[in-house]
């Protein structure tokens, strides 16, 4: 059996950690790397803080196979992503000829490569460039780092570019059982069937629909057999303990156990 | 000058890291903190996993003035918060009669008390309950840790129980100039505004609207006159390069600097 891959994500900006902006590069990234087998396990935010960012760029690039970065790589004054990361890896930041020449593309005029936008053609020495077709400004890539952009459309398409070529496994698939019960009243059997299938992830969710709780049960696994016998088992217990599995959302498109 | 009180934020529970679950409660937290004066400088998210919460609750109690961490309080068998707390803290976990009784008052009847939800009244010795108006099962705080459920709405109200009686500050107000002029046209010049007012947090944030990019231009700072000032020129900034601050929305209630 061979070891699931695990990624962490650095989301680093000012405006995440003040409340102004909603993140939601974390739910992006996390579901794109579970369709590659990849499990995030870590996710951070830190503040446009140079020593933050060097403390957590340390740890997760050590803790997980994979780190991603996203926010702090444009023209402005708060964007010290590329230039700290140069000094994490105790490397030399440079002007990318490459990187010009996909501003000087993007730009179409060299009247409009302003000193501003070169700061975005700074990149560590030796990096490998991530190309950006949205808005010409590349991202890059150090050992397992990937820095990416911060603004969703621009990482979204970053993100299309690395994944295929990283190792990966089977992909992670869910499904999700729902119910009227409350987590109190599932919570003995849910945790026997868990002990029984340890390779498949089951978690309970009570949220509010309606004005009344309802109950989401999710069972997550690479394991496409054992999850399609534990979703089983979920939708059984459902049933005997007097409740209804009213939707039952299976990711699992070659498995349908309703 | 007193030194600005910080926060952190866990997040724990495997639904996020999977990307199943848009976590919200970061940008909740980290604005009724900034309302309070306390500035929130990390946020992590972790899995359901003892030896991952451990690690990051001993980092981040440390690291930061205080910790709140959100989720894993409730009866099933993923729930692991308060067992990993007790272990964080070298303290027993122990039924609270306390907070049995407020199960109690919210379930109305013994025999509703199941196993499952005398789980949630498991609380390490010598916590203060931190009472939950919505569903009953109460949070705790141990030194610098508040330990909150995951469940907006009961996070918040848990929050609101909290934030009166902890120590803050001046609260973090905020400006925001919208204009459609590129991040590397005003880049320069923003660059010295900041420059100009070190207390005054500014940050340059583009995105898409209406098919265009807009640039956000925000300033934070708990001193009310400096925000008034660098805002003002920030504006200028924008006229003189061209623009138009079309948007300016202002948080300092007693300034508008207009």
């Amino acid at each position: 059996m061979t070891k699931t891959l695990t990624a962490s994500l650095l989301v680093i900006g000012n405006e995440i950690l003040s409340g102004r902006t909603q993140d939601t590069n974390t739910s992006w990234i996390a579901s794109k790397l579970a369709e590659r087998g990849i499990k995030m396990v870590e996710g951070r935010i830190v503040a446009d803080v140079e020593e933050d960012i060097i403390f957590a760029v340390n740890e997760l690039k050590s803790r997980t196979d994979y780190l991603f970065t996203t926010g702090g790589i444009g023209p402005t004054h708060d964007d010290i992503t590329s230039a700290t990361l140069a000094k994490v890896f105790g490397l030399e930041l440079e002007t990318n000829q490459t990187a010009v020449d996909m501003l000087r593309a993007y730009y179409e005029t060299d009247e409009q490569l302003t000193p501003a936008r070169l700061k975005m053609a700074q990149i560590p020495v030796g990096a490998k460039l991530i190309p950006n077709p949205v808005s010409g400004a590349p991202g890059f890539k150090i050992e397992n780092v990937y820095v990416l952009a911060g603004i969703p459309r621009i990482m979204q398409a970053m993100l299309d570019m690395v994944l295929p070529d990283i190792d990966g496994g089977p992909p992670i698939l869910s499904n999700t059982v729902t119910c009227d019960l409350l987590e109190s009243e599932v919570a003995e059997e849910l945790g026997k069937i868990q002990d029984n299938y340890p390779d498949v992830s089951i978690g309970s969710y009570p949220h509010f629909r309606s004005g009344h709780i309802a109950l989401s049960l999710v069972l997550r696994s690479s394991k496409t057999e054992n999850l399609h016998v534990s979703t089983n088992e979920v939708i059984d217990m459902v049933r005997r303990l007097g409740g209804e599995p009213r939707a039952v959302s299976i990711k699992t498109a070659a498995q349908n156990p309703a």
